[in-house]
């Protein structure tokens, strides 16, 4: 994002992975009636329905042409700041009002089941009376069953304003996190029956990791619920007062997945300690029969030291039990310490 | 949860675990002078309450029946978010205003003595001005009491609103939740008793499930709490000035119940690092007597391997006394040693 | 607590240890002109204050019997939630308004020096305009020197309202939590001379049973600021302007109390730290001098060794000088070790 | 502090370490034209001044002679409550309004560089519309600056009014702070130096000695700067508009130090977690050497021992270069060990 | 900072490393029409734009001398509190309101590649209806580009007032930290991949070390935010609505770099954790292979000590086989040793 340093602002760079794929733009255009939708529209075919009654949807898949975003923007007038933050992939989460018409941006989450890792797309949405623009990196099916059932008219959205449209695609995007946070919530479980036999250190990058998959997701979902916050209480003449009480229910879907977040840390941290303690225990016990074992044989070793003596006058060696006493000896010395040892419960 | 991704909302799906079990409905009709109870309740019945002066209380079982929901709601023009919310039982606790009516949700505690674990069940209360609806997902005699006053006619609710009705719904549940609480301070207490002697290891892994344990009962209670703040500050003409104050002592066993948890948790902690410094106190003692006792007979092992030496010249080989300057040598040697470990206080 | 589940609200229910002394009711009657006192009370002598002018000051000692709790309530006309509240020892310090009446609870702390223990007693106060209730567990002087100065006629409380009395117990039940929490401290700074060389372990338990009866203190004054907090703020006519700004004194009071408890907490966990530290420290050096000693003598058992051996031809063992050499060998061994270990600077 | 218990509320009693000097009262008179200073002043000198025209600030050195407090709260018509809270020295920085005056508390901090101790003095101020009284509790230089300025007529304080005052008197308190704060730091930083190398374990209590430093710091700016945040919110009469733009930077001053001390806790922390890591690793560093030096000589001592047995059918014993063999044996050995540790890096 | 104790309010103080260069003033006038720039501008040259209409912006390199700033503050009629705050680099941001004027100070960042730390340098603006003052320590590049376009006639700031060209200048500094936050970001990445692997210990000063880095980028950012949130907020008729918008999203960056640095300071603990855990995993695996050796050995030991032991009646010595018995018993006992670790899991 340090690309951006020193241009003025109202440049349109697009921040992120670079992308070379086509941009495609596609048109679905409703009233209460009818609908009708158009694929691979050019975007010279987009001002024809800008003062249409009704309700037209551009859908845009490829934010690196800044071209086009420019172009979408000089046809339904948006203000450049706009513009600008379309093509930003690194931007967080964010509602903002302008004259006629609201910009709302937030984050596609997808579980990247080969990396355990989750991949980002950023998603942007301005919509005004009539007309709602929705720009996305990819062409991805997460809009697609809405786009159906507008077709075919059982939408409910076909009799309701720009605000309701734009309540779907939010409350899409939100559900899908909640197939995200599952994934999370799998690998922690996986990693608890894991972490308690682990003996390859392996389990604590994998915590780690997986505690970072949480901050993405955290980082993703915090903001998008302040967003949600104001679209919901800035009585803005764009957002019905029939729709606030959906947008009610995509709020608290929003606080529901950041407090199962939440858990989540609260496991992890848990899981890192029984991680810890466990490599202590596992160590100890090593250490202690380990260290029994040299003890018992110390004393038994210098006992075998004082016979091995080359005293000229050195009663025990010429008894005719000697060596077999020496033996008892040990013997002795060996039950005393593991009688000791047990009482103590070292054993 | 991530099943209901995709579908429009309105669309009625159970989340949970599943349950085939038969719905059940009962009703509760009461006024000041009378009350009576239909148990087997059919829908069809319920239609000719809905505008019937007096105070209708129905109750159904099964939450998991998405048609009987749906009968009811078309019958009490209920909004479709509300009949969304009833069987979803992953709903955290939450208060919503429509506009005849109010919808209350949260979950009911058991604690499982077996598993030393808590179960929970969702209950949501829909109420109007002449109607509460109840939705559990099993019949429990959570409520029992209450019917049974109401029907007897000791209860004051006889008199009042379906505010007070609610209020009584909501502080049983309440209630219920100290047992739990108890039931968790038993489990903790009891851990503190064991974890100083633990030589097993297993309190480790009782205290993180205690933990988990509080996490659940805070999770459920702390937005419960924020759900009867707003049912207090909202001044909805569905709720009672008079019930206010019934209210806000709910309000204050929610918040009570929270402090007591902290409390917990707290101690928990505690007791985690007590259990951490317990196990490398006890691995450091015996560390200790076991490196004393080596470090005694060390030198007593060089002694003997001096004299087993093989010099042709060696003196104290030939004296007569040789053997018993041995002994006498190794005994001023541990004497010393012991005198050094005293005054160290390692011993 | 969770014996109060079940029941309807409003019925009163003694929640704490139990007792079965008999309860002692007091009457101080008070105008800026004169002033009475009725030890050993009657319930029924009561009536006949009610509707006097001046101030009527009820003290009752024992509030499990809940008869006469609720025999008070009928005569002053208590909200039933006031009446619930009194008996239960359990509640959190409190503040809640009522049409002619404000309840106020908290607790009475003291220090049990045998057990190093805090024990804490329920205290409730109702007042209205022209009558101040109290109610304690068991007697106790805490509030005789402001009945005494009552009497005699030198306190200034004879020419305001209720307001003013009621300050006046709220500040001799605060102005005690000094004592106890100086008490903590005291032990808190006991404990600290003994962490350091503490070998016993037992400063661990101490430790946390500290931790634990700042936990109390500050469960106890924390909702107290909150509800004096209210008593402040809200306008209630109850409260005179001139109350307010004692009333502050108070509340700065209790702030100054929670400061230093959080303070108190700090030093507590630093000595924590430091004893833990300690134990690793002290652990460190017995096992570093032990092996110190071990390391120096294994090169010496092994040379020993090398000339106890038995081949035949051993140019050594023949030497005239060999023991002497031998000897040598090993002083210049341990000499060499000592330098280095003195270099490293592990001695 | 506990002793002020029992006492009636407007009861003057000095807490603090006892103090038995004389107490010293000076008074400076002016307005824009002259100004005048009376040194030795007595009570009733003071009287004249009460209702004259222009600015009287009256300096009390010594707060525990609460009679002249009485004295001059009579003279100045203070509240009781002001009179209690002055000679209290255990009282947190505070703000608090009256009819006719203000009331202001704060303390002054002084870095006792031998005991590496923070000093701290309780200051009082209390001023009305033509009166300002500042209540310190011995002499000190700390406000003879602005004295002087304003005898000697170059302070714009003359043409102000005596909120302009009590700023310079606050600005001149805070400025100190700055002094003790870089003290602490310099403290620090002196530990950071040490604290690599510290092999006596003194770094330990000092690390924490100096946290406490820091908790006291904290303690006494924190609530500083709220009071301060209320004089200049609060639109008290007495403090004119062209003084808050001042008070601001005041307030900012406290927050920037606020802010510093937050830094350098981390910083401890952190030189608290190096000191802890270096105990370890140096103790490790410690056991490895030891641990590889006994595990080389182990192996070594066992063919020693070999070679020492009795065995009548022992070939190599008999071999002409069995001793040489013997060295050759130990030292393929000892490289073997050494490889084997180079290549694991244990060395 | 300390220095400034003592003096009274209004003086001018150079807070910082001293700096004796010369102090350089450049001029930019311009409106929508034309613009112009003056270099090497001389103080008596300022006073004629003084009441021109347009805007004139003068950049003031070198806030050292304070003569400089008093004469432009005088010219330009700011109030003392601004100019004392101006030459003062330990200032924290901030934003305050005069009655024709804004204050804004921020602090630009820059990354020392060399010793991996982060240099500040105060930066402060000052601007009314028709002028801005900028005053920087150091000439730097970092308004260049503006001062261009400016110039140039392409910047839409031509037409608009000075509160855009403040943010444009605002916006260049903020911009500035996404680079510092870049290269903190690197040096996280770059410690992760070494933490692993660590031998040395250098990683524990460079993890301290990149967390203060961490610790002064969020100290300059948190206050800056809520100084650019006050300019937002505040209805100051200096700031028009049309610049909010770009305002806001000046603020989103400035929250977002919290945000991105609140994750770094979270890997970084994660990596301390995992250098910790590490430091203890290798000595543990060390230790544990070292006192495996060590067991193996210990028992071969005493065996050889037991056939060099000197009885007369010994059997074993005289068998044929006795050597070679010897080493099978050595071999068995190796074998089982071995046998009994593999089932352990302790090799």
């Amino acid at each position: 994002m340090s690309h951006k340093a020193g241009l003025p602002p109202g440049t349109l760079v697009h921040v992120g992975t670079e992308n070379t794929s086509d941009v495609k733009l596609s048109l679905i255009y409703y009233n209460s009636e009818t609908a009708e939708q158009k694929l691979q529209l050019k975007i010279e075919e987009c001002s024809q329905y800008k003062n249409k009654e009704g309700i037209t949807w551009i859908q845009v898949y490829g934010i690196h042409n800044t071209q086009i975003i420019e172009s979408l923007g000089k046809l339904f007038e948006l203000h450049p700041i706009i513009l600008e933050d379309i093509p930003n992939t690194e931007l967080r989460p964010r509602y903002e009002e302008f004259n006629d018409c609201i910009f709302f941006t937030l984050k596609n989450l997808e579980f990247d089941t080969d990396k355990t890792d989750i991949r980002y797309e950023q998603i942007s949405f301005v919509f005004g009376k009539n007309f709602v623009l929705s720009f996305q990196e990819k062409e991805s099916p997460l809009f697609k069953s809405i786009a159906d059932r507008l077709l075919s008219g059982v939408s409910k959205a076909r009799a309701r304003g720009t605000d309701y449209l734009v309540y779907l695609l939010i409350d899409a995007t939100v559900d899908n996190y909640y197939a995200v946070a599952e994934h999370v919530e799998d690998k922690i479980e996986e990693l608890e029956d894991r972490v308690i036999d682990d003996k390859t250190g392996k389990s604590l990058s994998e915590i780690q990791k997986t505690k970072r998959s949480l901050v993405v997701l955290i980082k993703t979902v915090f903001p998008l619920r302040e967003a949600i916050g104001k679209l919901l209480r800035r009585e803005n003449p764009l957002v019905n007062d029939s729709t606030q009480i959906f947008l009610n229910s995509v709020y608290d879907h929003a606080v529901h997945i950041i407090e199962s977040i939440e858990t989540q840390r609260d496991i992890l941290s848990g899981l890192m300690e029984i991680y810890l303690t466990n490599i202590s225990n596992r160590m100890n016990s090593v250490m202690k029969v380990l260290t029994v074992i040299a003890t018992i044989f110390i004393p038994l070793t210098f006992i075998a030291g004082v016979y091995g003596m080359n005293f000229k006058y050195f009663p025990e060696l010429s008894w005719p039990l000697g060596y077999a006493f020496f033996w008892a000896l040990c013997l002795a010395c060996v039950l005393a310490m593991l009688i000791f040892f047990k009482k103590k419960k070292w054993l």
